[in-house]
């Protein structure tokens, strides 16, 4: 009877961890996102019990996996990494707090991953190395503080709905960023309809508008390395 | 012939990703970095050609991969993940320039799964949204630009040696973080020898001298979660 909270990695099922597989191998529920590669929700035995969360609000969620976890062994298994941008620690929190026995199993994170399927180091020596990651809004919904973000001196890695991109732009200019800044936009990374498009900053918007989520947005000098390491069909991630 | 970027993960042999795990298991030759766990390089076929890199310069390495590839399906084993200070970019390029065909496949990086081995998530709603992951010295071995460090707005994830922790902290603190801030080392993260120590960015020099590196330094606010969350024994990553 415990959860353990297995991060599922960027997309491409080939990314879990060999520990986190053996878990869902093994597990009796499993509670998965909605972006979760169906052939890892098929890696939990026939008799398991599954429950996709979308649709659930994120209490529910927790208290879902509180009933399911005092009896069952269960794997939460999450996009990504389940301690970026995942609230990872709020359904940990609440594990706890209720005497459950919880586990972490790290995954691959999009932040990293996606850019490199993409062709992009997110460091790089002698061109980055720094790099901050965020979402495109504040918790609260507010806009981001463009103002750090621009001085941040690294690459950024947005999390972000395209919807925002515009506003993003603009915001980093305005707070300092050159408008020639290289910047990408990497649309359903390691997956096989993965698509990127790079252009200066200011320019990406326009280019960019249409492309399917999930997306991640890559701002920095980082991205001008893209054309000499390869096409996203050669780095198969 | 081919070679492929594998990021081995942060430390424990099971945090390779499974597709890492199988090209490892077909390969010729595997060329790794010193702290690879023993493990994982045991998992090539038995008689591939096994290289540590330790000792040996870039440009060897470099050099090393663009003759193997040639011949050889090589593994080239890194830890933690290719693309986050793995200098993975740079191996790419030499190898791309080569005609040999490169092939990157990410790993666990350590930047969320050293914390998170540690009961502290890099990023937590209402806390922190936003990280910033940097080395303590810039690549030309000078001083970081702690001004820009200080105000990301973020938790801050650095990669160094243990030795520069004191300028660290005094950095930060001279460019404007509170002495107060919550901050912690991790040292030897997921390993079965891991160790904690967490306290005021101004305390930390002084608490955490005498640790084993690889070490990696957290400061944030998510940092005070670690208490709630869960001891480094219980959270097995």
């Amino acid at each position: 009877m415990s959860v353990a909270l297995v991060g599922a990695g960027p997309g491409d099922a080939g990314l879990i961890t060999v520990k986190g597989l053996e878990l869902l191998r093994a597990c009796d529920a499993v509670v998965y996102d909605r972006l979760v590669a169906a052939e890892l929700v098929a890696e939990a035995p026939e008799d398991a019990l599954r429950i996709c969360r979308d649709g659930l609000a994120q209490d529910t969620v927790d208290r879902l996996l509180v009933e399911l976890g005092r009896e069952l062994d269960v794997v939460r298994l999450k996009g990504g990494d389940p301690f970026v941008f995942g609230r990872g620690g709020e359904e940990v929190l609440v594990l706890v707090e209720a005497g459950i026995a919880v586990e972490v199993v790290p995954g691959v994170s999009s932040i990293a991953a996606v850019p490199a399927a993409a062709g992009i180091p997110v460091t790089h020596r002698g061109v980055a190395d720094r790099v901050t990651i965020a979402t495109a809004h504040a918790a609260d919904d507010s806009e981001p503080d463009y103002e750090s973000l621009a001085r941040t001196g690294g690459t950024l890695v947005l999390f972000m709905g395209l919807g925002r991109l515009e506003e993003l732009a603009r915001g980093l200019i305005a707070a300092g960023l050159p408008a020639s800044t290289p910047a990408a936009v990497v649309s359903r990374g390691t997956l096989r309809d993965q698509a990127t498009i790079a252009a200066p900053l200011h320019d990406l918007p326009e280019r960019a508008a249409g492309l399917p989520g999930p997306a991640l947005v890559v701002v920095g000098d980082v991205v001008g390395l893209r054309g000499r390491i390869v096409p996203d069909a050669a780095l198969v991630a």
